[in-house]
């Protein structure tokens, strides 16, 4: 039998929202796995405190006061893809301290000859979450229409469609429904145990990987697959339109952060209107499979509970679909959503 | 100084117009580097009578009567991208004979035991084309306005992207232009001698080495960026997008096969009109940068002179865009289109 995965989460002073995503959603979903963060700017808080999630889950200051963890997770997403060289020693540390050392990074561990020898001394085992051998094209056989295919997209990276697919799940289950979310990136992986690092697949082979993740997962009678990037990306359109393309999604749950108005790190360049958003999605999805966008998942993180009530009224009038915040709504709205669409699609089986 | 490149190309009966394509375009383009074809079952004909180029270049039975060779190249694109396994003896000998080995195929040359070992032994080098390391992202820092950035795109793969924009750059350059052809893909890279094989570079680096591309070539006036596979492709949408979206191109040159319906290789997936091509590809790169379609490129490969003419007419007509057959007419309506585009933007900076 596995053993089971008692985490230790290293962020150390990269504890925004958004470098430390891994971190924050593992303290939000995976709670009872993480013995501690290791922050040494926050040592002696609480995760609950620095990250708004994993309650009393304490930050420590070295490993040593991280008892009992037996993994070692790189929990951010530091720009430019590259652990930290002040990190190294950490690193080894954990190594030598015979714990899997896990990142999902795009530079592998396995790639330090640091790292590989002190592993292969210690016998340790270093995850590269984001590497794999993905090397099939799509071949469109084998898609069962008794599973319903959903998919998060949205305007921007960093918004929030991995929480999306997530709390929809979640709210399906609750709701009956056999659902599943199905991972398509770094953290999205370590939540749910498994998928694909969509994103660090070779560009021939994205949409036959993303094709194999519904052959694998159609057994639920709903899939709801986390998006990646976005089609207005400059950066990462290229793996969401594979992504899109290969899951020919069914319904589509667009998701955005309020307030923002530009690609974020790259503030010259605008986001698109919703509307567009939503039209040029459908035109694309639609080149595979009927498909539309069935409701709006709002990214409220930097409002007030009453401007983000007046922003989900506002866009769902806008655009003529239910529109929450998951984090502080729940995914009801969402939920009731898709057991719409699954209705319209039995009928028309 | 690096010596000549002698090539014989192997075909060996794969010698159809899709399948034999790097072949054909080394024939048509590099003749004078080529000493032979070697395809068993053709040997003793001329490469003119077999592939419909490369002149008295002569098919051959064996690498014994290819003298003055010293390139060996896998002159085709098999299906499932690997290299047939009786062509492992043929290999060997070319390595023996201590020729360079160069392969176009997703299936590296060099992660071949037998191959490895060989080239060791006889101080040989394999070269896999589509081999690359890029790991930047998209800055989109840098791009020239004074350059203008010509791609062709298409409703399918193989259908005559790479002829296309050999042609256009080539008539462009006959007409004064400095222009230049920028190749993509396996069978570009060998005709050019550079460029960047895109549908090989991991998902998230495919804009950034597209921008690369760009960033290299810009000192010309005018850049020809051969296009990959195609938004309606259920394959390799990914890769085209990716492209699209890191180059950012000003004007585009749709390529399609006359009488073609169906996606290749996918006969149960039908094409888009040509309208709807254009306006979703128009509506794709216009995301990015101002764009328009400029040019229809018709390959009309297995049609009569007469139909072609009448095809170029009708689309011309029903497209609003000059249309020609490069290969039968010449790229004289495609150079005039994009030294209009030229003027208009030169007027607009």
């Amino acid at each position: 039998m596995a053993t089971a995965r008692r985490m230790a989460i290293m962020t150390d002073g990269f504890n925004d929202a958004f470098t430390a995503k891994t971190a924050i959603c593992l303290l939000r979903y995976r709670p009872d796995e993480v013995v501690a963060v290791l922050d040494r700017q926050s040592a002696g808080k609480s995760a609950q405190e620095v990250f708004g999630a994993g309650g009393s889950i304490p930050c420590v200051g070295s490993l040593a006061d991280a008892a009992g963890a037996n993994t070692f997770v790189v929990g951010i997403a530091p720009p430019g893809g590259k652990i930290p060289p002040h990190w190294h020693p950490i690193i080894l540390e954990a190594i030598a301290r015979k714990m899997t050392v896990v990142s999902g990074l795009h530079e592998f561990l396995r790639d330090d000859p640091e790292f590989y020898k002190a592993a292969a001394v210690h016998g340790v085992q270093l995850i590269d979450i984001r590497d794999n051998d993905e090397r099939d094209v799509a071949q469109r056989v084998g898609l069962r229409d008794d599973c319903l295919r959903i998919h998060t997209i949205a305007n921007d990276c960093s918004c929030g469609k991995m929480v999306a697919s997530v709390e929809l799940a979640d709210g399906l289950k609750r709701s009956g429904v056999d659902a599943a979310f199905v991972a398509t990136g770094q953290t999205g992986i370590l939540v749910a145990g498994g998928g694909c690092p969509i994103d660090r697949v070779i560009a021939d082979f994205v949409t036959g990987a993303a094709e194999k993740l519904v052959l694998a997962n159609q057994h639920h009678e709903v899939i709801v697959v986390e998006g990646q990037g976005s089609l207005f990306h400059p950066r990462y359109s290229c793996v969401t339109l594979g992504l899109l393309h290969g899951l020919m999604p069914d319904g589509l749950i667009l998701c955005y952060e309020m307030g923002r108005d530009t690609v974020m790190g790259m503030e010259d360049v605008s986001l698109p209107s919703l509307e567009k958003v939503v039209e040029f999605y459908e035109a694309a999805a639609n080149i595979m499979h009927p498909c539309r966008v069935i409701g709006v998942a709002v990214n409220g993180l930097r409002f007030s509970d009453r401007d983000v009530d007046d922003e989900c009224e506002q866009v769902s009038r806008r655009l003529g679909l239910p529109a929450c915040d998951v984090i502080r709504h729940g995914p009801a709205k969402l939920v009731e959503a898709v057991t719409e669409l699954q209705k319209t699609r039995k009928k028309q089986r």
